[in-house]
């Protein structure tokens, strides 16, 4: 019977997104099955709509409706300030602490020699050339602080660092981290980070 | 813009499902917008699918697309044995068992004094009407072991046991369970509910 299938199809693919397992995805297509009206229905519209519109964008690889998105046709941002992430959740993270000002490149990854990532694969020649048309100041790199992270922003401060500055977040101890808790490498690159109060 | 706002949205809704938080959902809507043809474009459709067609058994209570589910449409399954179960996840926990080949009755709930829950709000009086009209041979408990699941049990064996046999599913220790780690409750049914080998 085909109705059967498609209630299991939905909790099939359900349970195939990040952070859902068959459990959950029982749990929350039997929630939405009940509440029909509330859940399923506004829910069914909005990924519908999402699957529609939704796109990257042009110019910095955000994701958005529109060719260029939000951020990118924004007056309010400042020019000179280009903020480099790894990808869309990087930027998400960055705008809800809400202290950076200017724009956004995405890179989409990072390189590594082990999945044959290459600077063509990421969106590397797209920031060197924004880098080389657009009135960018400053660069700052916003990678993570692990191996594949670091090599990337080297390779990019290599090959921008003679037309603009660049700059890398600091490391150091997180807000209402306790150092007990902290690992070595952390407390490491603090010490060498100190400065005079 | 609206476009970020249909994001938004999706993710405050996916937020709200049992089991995701707002974390788990920006993961999860990144995840399909990157996967649009292998992820998103399905899901959307199941969902919709799914929406249009869900629907209550009429007879039961399971969920299903047609107003006799599955389960109470099949010739398959044996008339006599009726298994009572308080929520569609339950039954669709005693299907994946696969050891029952009888019909189920979803009560929706428990009763609760507290929550105001009487016989009425529950799928009680059609199983009053069931085990009338239909030819059931046994009515089997199959209610969760927790206080409110044993009172609706008690209810329902006092208004039909002069009619039908009424059982109710073992207690004891569970398959590859540890002594050491269960509750008193348990290791107590056990011994109270003790065979001879």
């Amino acid at each position: 019977m085909s109705g059967q299938n498609d209630l299991d199809n939905l909790i099939e693919m359900m349970a195939k997104l990040p952070g859902l397992g068959p459990r959950s995805a029982r749990r929350a297509v039997l929630h939405m099955i009940k509440k029909r009206a509330l859940v399923l229905m506004p829910l069914s519209d909005a990924l519908a709509r999402v699957a529609e519109t939704a796109r990257e964008c042009l110019n910095c690889g955000n994701v958005g409706t529109t060719d260029l998105c939000e951020i990118c046709q924004s007056e309010k941002r400042a020019n000179g300030e280009l903020c480099i992430v790894e990808d869309v959740a990087d930027l998400w993270a960055m705008e809800r602490a809400g202290v950076f000002k200017g724009r956004y490149h995405v890179l989409g990854g990072t390189l590594s020699a082990l999945d044959a990532v290459g600077p063509e694969e990421l969106r590397i020649p797209k920031l060197i050339d924004r880098v080389t048309s657009e009135e960018i100041s400053e660069v700052i790199l916003a990678l993570n602080a692990t191996v594949d992270g670091q090599t990337t922003a080297h390779y990019i401060a290599d090959q921008i660092e003679h037309r603009v500055k660049v700059t890398s977040l600091a490391q150091g101890v997180p807000i209402g981290g306790e150092l007990d808790y902290l690992d070595d490498g952390t407390i490491g690159a603090a010490l060498r980070a100190r400065k005079s109060i």
